[in-house]
């Protein structure tokens, strides 16, 4: 860390500052020059709140100097994370993969259409929510373990994995032998304890970004899983809350490469969440994989107009397909396969 | 709900789209206009995701007309809402509030301090956080339940009532007798299933909005408290995210009085976290009470430099005392006590 | 337009609306619901200030229903608009174009290069800067007028077109001989009267969405140039203004679909003030294309790291001519050339 | 400047980094850590764009360390800015001041029966738009000059002071005979060219806050009028775009404290555009007085429902004359006049 002292600093407050540096078991180095003073502090700046060094009388700015997280930062792991699963599929590797399926998981019909569908057009994983946080109370709020029992026997029955949301602590234990992938909402981007949790199994965890967080703090975020020691961790760009309004929030297609560059995991667009609209699906998801993502996260449902939740976003299957089939030229344009 | 067709659709889409209103339980009124169609939906809209019809063919805009919220709305109680304490303290009322405390509970010598010195000052709650999330996994987190006793106790020697924040549905039952008043964070706004179990009790729940939220999704949340059965619902204003970073978050004074006015719930300010900075809490805690917030929730530490945690936001125990003085002021301006 | 009434609104406050409506040229249909009423509104309410209907006593909201732009309205032109160049250059049709250049024309030599090397990578426009807005009064602001006429020369020289930015109505008439296209930027977007007379050339213009501009206010802003009978508009998206801090600004790739799918005009992305990262502009200009973008505005410079503004963001000619390359790929998988 | 190399950095790319500084005329001083190098530059950095060095390879961060503004910084002039009129009014001092009338200029009438409401309840400026720069080229764009000729009488009339917009280079001149103080608008806040010549002039220039504008940027387009020689800069917060659409605009009350704090300039409170909306003009005028404003500027007309611009947040004169009782209250309660 870095302080930079206001240019009328007296020395009082400069040997104020270096004391609660110290106290803070940070090392001091001062650099006294003609206009103003610097205080570089090395050790361990991590886990401290700089701006309490703000504040402190005769203080212009403090600034963080090394990234606050380590394990997420590419450094750690140069070549990449690969998270492989049962099945061999990998993602992070060379194969672009597809995860789709319906936003909440209805029926065993639908299910079955769509898992039979998505397979044939050269999907991966499953995807749907027994779980459903809706933000009115007068919403459907989802199956339940009922609904992922179904979605296992439907995904086996096709050679699919499945991916679905963990919501609470108290679900991850009774979801473990349904799903391949936990999927960590954006609401849940900072339920900490639920991160917590997450680390102690070595189940994969698709990580979304929050709708006003920084990639800084989804790095951070992820941390909290690493350092419980499951590196299975996939992040997730699904669009951030910003003033415009044409689209149901701005997919940040740029955080895909920032993220590969500054961190070793694997990194997923979801086009679905992230316009919230239908007929941006496919343009998005095109945009994702030119930009370098390793999966795409895309809602499809038989009846798309009728789904439970989020209707709107939904591809009907054609559509699905028809995208498929673009998805593979993109991804070939950028050397990879689908 | 209105449904506005664009200029060019065709019967087929207009009668698709009556056909879709009406399957989800909506009654349907058609207008023909020269240039378009509009058909206005008259019906149980509130659960609906209108956005489903935005996508259907032949529909330019989706518009909801009444409140997605019932229970929230000023009109279902005009007089508006105050919530009563056991001491007699009401939030709501004629006279402003004050919560005062530190960010973490930290030890019982730091707590007695300050309890003395906001009771006394005119506070009417102790605040502090027993479980604390950070964003970091190396930072502190909290003295958990014993925390809780340590406040009750300090609280009642000294005639304050207790307010902390509740993280997680399990710790709802064992805060019950701790805590008067819970607090959900701003990163569980639409932790929507620990709300309905908030809803469940009957103690004063503190809402804060979350770090992206809108006023809109901030009343359909606390919905789901209200539509539990408890009444006892109080709003907090505690900044939002924006571009600007002269400040942590942009404290969103105009939600205080458009709160007041879509809602007959009171509304608190919190400008430590609005501001995240000593040196803004006391003119932003200003300008609340002069917009007609009903309290002010604010951090106070007996050595705020070295608070375990939100230092740079804590105000020192003089500066809280100087800023209770200048509260009065204000309070009397605007017609109220404090 | 439409008012939803609220739902105790009076007869005296339903007829006062009506009654403004009509005074404003607009034709009120009434629906009288159980619950509230609706009044429907006809006639010229593009120029109206909706805002003046919804605070007046009994309104709940007011929606506008007809899209408040006209001819940039897709429905003006459904085909498309491809804007003509004297070369034969045609931005809207099947190819892809690129234009590149540096931020600031700075010398014959860099220029040279630059164009050389722009054209035989595939370019058709050379782009730069004469006049440069720079936010600190203290940083180097343009060559001026000579700086155009050398960038004509050197474009002739090579068969390039050019590209420039026009910041005041007085710049217009002395720019016309030496550029092929205006570029309207970003802080220019709402500049209505710079706007206006370029409306009344014919010469091609480029408008930049503002900083913090909705698509909606992009559009209107093309309409005052489009209304003055030049239809040679094109629309650039260039990234908005978020609290992400990892790039310059968030470039809105779904704004390209979205923008084709509103309007006729041609749609162009420029990654480089889109990320302000010299890293992050070949996946976001892979990542335009795949998204529907007519071309491309980028950055170049043959000693990127020494140019005089913008030298974050610039790509080295290297590098520049790899993208070009990659973007033929990306152009091939769209069904497009390059 | 500091820039903080990556933990890997090698010595070449360390070399590389001083030597671009150097060229650049900074003055570098190297700390060799065992983890990372740090260099901190010293020299005239404030015209310099630093992410150029932030991609040059082998670098992590570059920080800024001193301001980048100089002039409109609080420690030119510790003892604030007070800008004086021919009157004797003083923005700045002692006394808040208010300055109200209506969005546009209309008529005489109109703004006689203003001017003489304003003055009687304790305005000090009669405030009029002549050049109405409206975001749909189909609204009433602005009297011109006789608006200010007229604005002029009338005030003078009533012993108030006159302020109003000038939005290009060539408004300037003819505007000097009729407006007290020019004002800039948030359009117009980087408009550059436009601040440069006002820095000419000695005429009190109100800088409005660009809608996505930083605080930063805001001092940094105000030290272009500074540097012309004219220090009669009043900085106005009307607050800014985000993503909650319960107001038009979120006004940044906390930008009024801490501009206060950066900067020796006067601030001014916009709650009409800060809002939008006329029944949020108090309380938000109230909360600006209570956090520290020099000044508020007000839309008020006559009959506001039927103002040509702006008639949603315009208030009608009774409301203003209200207002005008509370804020005398507030402005003591703050230690102030009014």
């Amino acid at each position: 860390m870095i302080v930079a002292m206001q240019e009328n600093a007296t020395d009082e407050q400069i040997d104020g500052v270096i004391g609660a540096m110290e106290e803070a078991g940070v090392h001091v180095h001062r650099t006294t020059g003609t206009i103003q003073t610097i205080l570089a502090g090395v050790g361990p700046t991590a886990g401290l709140d700089l701006a309490q060094f703000e504040v402190l009388p005769g203080v212009e700015h403090v600034h963080r100097i090394s990234s606050p997280y380590k394990l997420a930062g590419r450094a750690w792991r140069p070549e990449g994370t690969v998270v492989e699963f049962a099945n061999g599929v990998r993602i992070g590797g060379d194969q672009v993969h597809v995860m789709a399926g319906p936003c909440s998981v209805e029926s065993r019909e639908l299910l079955e259409e769509t898992a039979r569908r998505v397979k044939a057009a050269g999907g991966s994983f499953l995807r749907g929510g027994a779980f459903k946080p809706r933000s009115s109370p007068y919403a459907f709020q989802g199956l339940g373990i009922p609904g992922l029992q179904l979605m296992r026997q439907v995904a086996d029955a096709h050679g699919l994995l499945t991916i679905s949301e963990v919501m609470e602590i108290a679900q991850i234990e009774p979801m473990l032998p349904y799903v391949d992938c936990f999927q960590v909402g954006a609401r849940n981007m900072q339920n900490f304890n639920l991160l917590r949790e997450l680390g102690q199994t070595r189940k994969p965890v698709l990580l979304k970004r929050g709708m006003a967080a920084t990639l800084e703090e989804l790095l951070l975020s992820s941390e909290y899983i690493l350092s419980g020691g499951n590196y299975n961790v996939i992040l997730c760009e699904r669009g951030i809350r910003t003033y415009e309004t044409a689209t149901r929030n701005t997919m940040d297609i740029a955080a895909i490469p920032v993220l590969k560059k500054l961190s070793h995991l694997p990194v997923v667009g979801d086009p679905s969440h992230g316009t919230g609209r239908r007929d941006m699906v496919a343009p998005m998801a095109k945009a994702a994989v030119a930009a370098g993502a390793d999966a795409i996260l895309v809602e499809v449902h038989p009846n798309a107009d009728k789904a439970a939740s989020d209707a709107a976003q939904t591809l009907y299957l054609e559509q699905f397909e028809k995208l498929m089939a673009e998805l593979k030229v993109i991804a070939a344009a950028v050397g990879r396969t689908l």
